[in-house]
């Protein structure tokens, strides 16, 4: 549980009491790779605090590939934020890709534990602020990079992720074409 | 000013005095039609709220072609969260695309003012919330919907939005390709 309470330290203090009250309010889950938590259809009720592995955000496109989105590992919060939010069903789905360890807090529980550690505000606030200017980066790139660079860059960034998280998953969150994939495999990138 | 404050009222309730406050710390800015709020390379500095008209917010691709990847109007925020967080330069343009009215509030004095009125850390979680799932769909529509439907989920959702923005900007934002922005032109669709 102390994984969390670190977390949330880097963002804001709490006091003992409070800490407690948080780690009450946390259910710790796991799931083997390949499980899925949060299936397209469904209400995305829980957010995912990663305790240990790796995670996948993904859709099925238009023409039934998996297209992920996102990756979380160690110390990321993952979920659908309008689903969790207005209770509507979720068009994405999250999937294990390591056996993993997260801790869950459903949506009722999440506003009870923010009305009792109001501090939460703040930590929440800026945990989203990152994601979503995250989420815009990983666009920017899709947009102003050549598939070189993304991959250049995301071998320099995280080179331990790139070796963790099957090939085939890197190339759809980067969106390499089936020829740059197969430049990789040869050794030519 | 009132926009605003009605707006922070439907997700927390201010007593007096703290809306006094909060009215203390943004500015009023007026940009003309075409003018440049953010430009890449800059520190995004400022958050804004918009009063009247509508802004878009963008970036220059590979090929020096501008992306829209977000537009605001009326009661939406905008700002690029990551550099306004950690005072890097800016991938993104922000500009306005309408003669617009804005609040803008500083980094500084964001900080000092959710000091001083800690109510406005579950506004803004829920105001960034709501914009990164709004951001999230945007990507599943791209991934799952074809540009047909696409162009009638908006002109159903906002029909006035489709004639206030310029078509080329609606097209990049929903990712059309010219021959489909032909069709739309011959009045095809």
């Amino acid at each position: 549980m102390n994984a969390l309470l670190l977390h949330i330290q880097k963002f804001v203090s709490l006091i003992s009491e409070e800490e407690q009250i948080v780690l009450s309010y946390f259910e710790t889950e796991k799931f083997k790779k390949k499980e899925v938590l949060l299936r397209e259809g469904q209400i995305c009720d829980k957010q995912y605090f990663i305790i240990n592995g790796c995670i996948r955000f993904y859709i099925n496109n238009a023409k039934g590939v998996e297209q992920t989105m996102q990756f979380g590992i160690e110390n990321w919060w993952i979920t659908d934020y309008l689903s969790f939010q207005y209770q509507t069903p979720t068009r994405f789905n999250i999937q294990a890709i390591e056996n993993i360890e997260v801790l869950s807090i459903d949506r009722k529980s999440f506003d009870e534990l923010l009305e009792r550690v109001p501090k939460l505000e703040k930590y929440f606030r800026l945990v989203i602020q990152k994601s979503f200017g995250a989420s815009q980066v990983r666009i920017a790139y899709l947009f102003t990079m050549s598939a070189e660079e993304r991959f250049n860059h995301m071998n320099n960034m995280f080179p331990e992720f790139i070796q963790r998280v099957p090939q085939y998953m890197v190339a759809s969150y980067l969106d390499f074409s089936p020829e740059f994939m197969s430049k990789i495999r040869a050794g030519k990138i």
